[in-house]
């Protein structure tokens, strides 16, 4: 189900500098109930990465009522309330090699997708992670933005087939450790969270900031540092988060292992009331 | 003109994972008077970016078919002899997320354009260059591949709009000089060539190759290091150069003005004897 420019379709020009050159910024958001979670949100980080790469942002309106428009035929046509919803935004066509356009008009393409079904397990008992080889490069430009350049994570993820395996951590070229390929990652050591600085390189998720404004509200501060994988491993607990998974704790980093601690489970509940009262807002 | 997987369309499907991810490669090829130049040597290049992607490759003889397939077409239709060849080639749909697909089908998309109308006076009496703010991260899993992931291109380029500057270089975080948005770089001092080493980040271009090899042919040693503005601001020549524009000698980076010196006019002449020899083979 995917809207193009608000019309149903399902391919995309050639020259869509999102094609070309990766020239474009994406959302992945959580359909619960019918709604997309967090929806303000994803769109102001989709704002205020838009004003970064200087793309016009199409309107947090407009995006708003698609979205919504394609939540309704989600559950009417599938009969589900649940789905991930993806809004790509990209630079539109044009210009000339790298230079883009003297007029930018974006292209925005809005597409629901059935929920993955992770076990339940994960986020109860935890998830066996490992380090990954491959790198994430340093470069201030794009740091943080959730942009259409994800080869390094496609690299990392090709790493391991294993399937008892959940998720791979990256480090950057510092050996500093950043986030999961698909998660950002938080530990905790007496009764603090730390989570990477995301200046050089990384993705500053939405859960990842919702999180910390729980833990913080919640009488626990958190620390945005540079930390090594000997630190990491240190920590008394450990999780990774995203829009879709919310937090997975991990239980066990390659021979490191972990319990699934109290901080964590009490971080997990309040969440989930944090995305209850905003679905009840929203109904 | 556009062929996508040997059928005449414009279109992508929005699953394609270059779309998603940037997840591909690509070329960007010269076609003069009807033969696209030094195809094998960039189909080689594609061959080992596709290898060190896992992307399965989808094959030379058939690129090379397509290839000439499209050239014919345009020469009949347009009745211009040259044109450039864009060959894209993506890990095609599926996988889940990051993850590649079990089975990979890769997406090949070759298209003809326009040869851009660059004045005949830049590769004469030389071009001018500035230094750009956005610097390229480093990354060894993908320094040199021409792949898709080209924000930092993009967002190097939208830096100026002054007509009279024809190309921006780029330093890596490191402050080290590695190559234009466009092009690759070369300074000439007492006699030596010399161009940044591309483990790191940048792309190592075709003719950058082709320009190697010619000056060592020449008896003009090519030295690959890392160097810093100041070393390049205190060259005897510089050009820069890409498979499209050949060599453009450099007149002036920012207020340090250069003369287009013997060297680059002798290499430039070599590789001109080079190209036609290469269009009489196929002939």
């Amino acid at each position: 189900m995917i809207l193009i420019n608000g019309e149903s379709k399902e391919h995309i020009e050639i020259a869509d500098r999102g094609f070309q050159y990766g020239d474009g910024l994406f959302e992945t958001i959580e359909v619960r109930d019918g709604h997309a979670v967090f929806l303000e949100r994803h769109l102001e980080r989709l704002n205020s990465g838009c004003q970064r790469l200087y793309i016009p942002f199409p309107g947090a309106e407009l995006l708003s009522f698609e979205a919504g428009e394609l939540c309704r035929r989600w559950v009417s046509d599938t009969h589900s309330v649940r789905a991930v919803l993806k809004i790509i935004v990209t630079r539109g066509s044009g210009g000339r090699g790298y230079r883009q356009p003297d007029v930018i008009q974006p292209t925005r393409v809005l597409s629901l997708h059935p929920y993955p079904d992770y076990p339940e397990i994960y986020s109860e008992q935890g998830i066996v992670a490992r380090f990954c080889v491959t790198r994430l490069g340093l470069n201030s430009t794009l740091a943080g933005i959730k942009h259409l350049n994800r080869l390094e994570q496609v690299m990392a993820r090709a790493e391991w087939n294993d399937p008892a395996i959940q998720e791979g951590l990256m480090l950057d070229v510092n050996d500093h450790v950043i986030e999961g390929t698909m998660t950002n990652l938080f530990y905790i050591k007496n009764k603090c969270l730390y989570t990477a600085v995301l200046a050089q390189s990384g993705v500053a998720g939405i859960m990842r900031g919702i999180i910390m404004t729980i833990s913080v509200d919640h009488g626990f501060p958190v620390i945005e540092h540079a930390f090594t994988k000997d630190e990491l491993l240190s920590a008394n607990e450990v999780f990774v988060c995203n829009s879709i998974i919310g937090i997975w704790p991990i239980k066990q980093i390659e021979t490191t292992r972990f319990s699934v601690g109290p901080i964590t489970k009490s971080i997990q509940s309040r969440l989930d009331r944090v995305i209850n009262r905003e679905l009840n807002s929203e109904q």
